[in-house]
């Protein structure tokens, strides 16, 4: 089991509302809590998981947060919960996410929201080179992280041949190819590969795949944020699949 | 004329590609800039623009930027420049953004970014709790507010009415809405009318629009990031506009 800090109103409400009451350790709040609706509502929430909250100074909450720094709204939870691989979907329609070296925390958790919203199955993570599941990340998914399953991996290229065998398309997200998001039938069991800001997708990962896919762009040398990439070849696939 | 703050080799370099030597006013390198092949292919950039960089320590380029706080890479340029609303196109199949109260820098960053790369014709932001073209939205919109105009309105009322009379259909994004994106017909000239982070978009602003149209979301009561909602509303827009 690993340990996770949750921060912020909305990812805290939607752990307590998910996690069970042996998954949830401890929470904080801060001083005059009770004059806050929202932090109100998530006091009542852990109590009737039998989480008794305990009001600290609001420097004591900076300073549980680790990494420092990032906006807790006055709310700091930890829970311990492993994702299991074996909760998975792989059935027809499926998708996975595989994410190398993304290292920005708000993108990051800005890509497990939509893929929460989107109905994602999964998403992988390098270990090396990207950001865990810190706090920020945590806040950013905005709730998120209680329904997607995520699993940081050594080895990517292991886990990438782990899905063809099990029938998965894998499509890498590439500016530089010829055939569209809009090109491609998106409807069987598929996973989209795609770089961290910056750095990109490694080669060796890429020769992995499939088929490349690019989104289309005015301007051939930017490209587009990766969450924002993200979220435009998921509800492509969404769309195809609903209209199918 | 507005004088403007740019950020951040991304942003810089396109500053410095589009803007002209009489729009381009002042620009501060770090020490040892030609020691780091991105800010000497700045300098570069701008010499050829007849424009001299300054060579000056950190702490000073930290002290320029207003707000404060936001990562510079060595780089911060100053320009005079205005948008012109008469350079907008009103063509069939054009595409208009318009922002009620949008808070969050780096996703307004991330929205101009995004609206380049996807060929919108021009932002309207609302002039009251709205943030401005503040030094980190211009480096998280990486560029693209070199290429996309972007209007601050005291009313953004007057600012759709004006667009109905020009023939744009105006659309809301609303989670609420039982019409889908994808159901609807996306081909003619078209405002997108978003609200910001939280507060959402206000009811006065609403009553304005032909029609609400939500995105499909696996839990109604989140909502997507709203830099992530726009992506995908626009890249459905390209794609029917482009499948034509």
């Amino acid at each position: 089991m690993s340990v996770r800090q949750v921060i912020g109103i909305h990812s805290c409400k939607e752990a307590l509302k998910v996690r069970t009451s042996q998954e949830l350790k401890k929470m904080y709040v801060k001083q005059n809590w009770d004059q806050n609706p929202y932090l109100k509502a998530l006091v009542d929430l852990a109590r009737a998981k039998n989480l008794q909250p305990e009001t600290v100074s609001i420097k004591r909450l900076n300073r549980l947060i680790d990494p420092k720094g990032e906006i807790h709204q006055g709310v700091y939870l930890e829970l311990e919960h492993s994702f299991e691989f074996d909760k998975i979907s792989f059935s027809e329609g499926a998708t996975i996410l595989v994410l190398d070296r993304a290292q920005d925390p708000k993108n990051f958790g800005a890509i497990i929201r939509t893929a929460w919203l989107m109905g994602v199955e999964g998403i992988f993570i390098s270990a090396r080179n990207s950001v865990g599941l810190t706090p920020s990340v945590v806040k950013a998914a905005s709730g998120g992280l209680e329904h997607v399953p995520i699993f940081i991996k050594d080895n990517l290229r292991q886990c990438l041949e782990e899905l063809k065998k099990r029938q998965f398309w894998i499509y890498a997200l590439d500016s530089h190819s010829s055939k569209t998001i809009w090109a491609e039938n998106l409807k069987g069991p598929k996973v989209f590969l795609l770089g961290g800001e910056g750095a990109g997708l490694r080669k060796s990962l890429k020769s992995l795949c499939d088929e490349a896919l690019s989104i289309p762009q005015t301007e051939k040398n930017a490209s587009y944020n990766v969450s924002v990439a993200t979220a435009i070849v998921l509800s492509e696939a969404l769309r195809q699949n609903q209209l199918r």
